[in-house]
């Protein structure tokens, strides 16, 4: 089984290194890290780069499908060729899945029309408009299509679709092997609980986040 | 404030992004990938590499230290040029943290003698043989050293550390935009918790994931 984990320019690290560590584990399962050009991409922050492996044009037909998210998103919706690899990649899949704002990009490939779905919290009605459903799950599955809310819980989405792909017992020893008992030090991960201040921090800061704005 | 991330061969992807998503967004701070030569250094899967920006020797003196594991933590243990420089960078730090095996690491450079600390739970007897005196909490800060638990705890002590440096507001701000509410979907990140079959099959893999063994 192959796994493809896309990356490009300003993606966001933990959107795609969270399914790496958790579905990647699958065993005898090839993982691979692809861009539209193989080598060092950049994320959003600036200060690290991760290295895709081959090229997209490589990797045509991969079994998962991996998409990341990141505030470098919008851009990414209009990237015709990357769009194009991914409805082509889909076409063949058995999953194909997102973290994060990756499922805008899913959207905007065409891929999410009238399905449930989710993204990042501050996403969720851009999502809407390219024409999902979507949901407050932290992980939703509509047929074969598997998407995560906001960065950390593409964790969460890669252990409950290995899961499904290759039973609870092999995830639950992933799950041991990376200790994923979360202690969070606060209850602030979700807008419902978090602080108010932090949550209007983050929608002031949302046309940034979704990528219409560089930050000033 | 500059953070420094170490990476060397094998090291394992989760144990760095984790801090970097989390304590990597401190307003203002510097954070800066660092290895022996600067370039991509591979992952314990062999199917990743990051990049390390800078060689440890342009980064002589950073505030915060972030020490990831891996598997490949044996041969690291014995490396001398990385372990000066740790003793060196550990000297002037404000902070100095690990993240799972990391800690043994931090150990075999002499800083945790006598010290309240922790590590990925198959490594916590090695850490006692290190001279650390090793709990079971996820989190661990004795005086300017805090340690974390296996892989997925860096999550929880880049938060934990960001608000004792920034303050609660902050930290709860970044837990929400990395929309950190986790939901596993499996209880058991925890040897405690963990089915005993999950536990016997990573015990029985405890030498290769301790580094002493190559898997077959």
């Amino acid at each position: 089984m192959q796994l493809a984990i896309v990356l490009f320019d300003r993606f966001t690290a933990l959107d795609a290194v969270g399914p790496y560590e958790t579905l990647g584990r699958l065993p005898d399962a090839e993982v691979v890290f692809v861009a539209e050009q193989a080598g060092p991409v950049r994320t959003d922050s600036g200060n690290l780069a991760l290295v895709a492996e081959k090229t997209l044009a490589e990797v045509p037909r991969p079994d998962v499908l991996v998409v990341p998210g990141g505030p470098g998103q919008t851009p990414q919706m209009a990237n015709r060729a990357l769009l194009d690899w991914i409805r082509a990649a889909d076409a063949a899949s058995t999953w194909t899945t997102s973290v994060c704002t990756g499922s805008l990009l899913l959207a905007a490939a065409g891929l999410l029309d009238g399905r449930r779905a989710t993204s990042h919290w501050l996403a969720l009605d851009e999502l809407r408009r390219y024409g999902a459903e979507p949901t407050g799950e932290r992980v939703v599955t509509d047929g074969k299509y598997v998407t995560a809310a906001g960065v950390s819980a593409g964790i969460d989405m890669g252990l409950a679709l290995l899961g499904r792909i290759a039973g609870d017992a092999v995830a639950q020893s992933v799950q041991l092997a990376i200790e994923y008992d979360p202690e969070p030090p606060y209850d602030a991960g979700s807008p419902d609980r978090a602080p108010a201040e932090a949550v209007e921090l983050l929608r002031s800061r949302s046309r940034f986040i979704l990528g219409r704005e560089q930050p000033s």
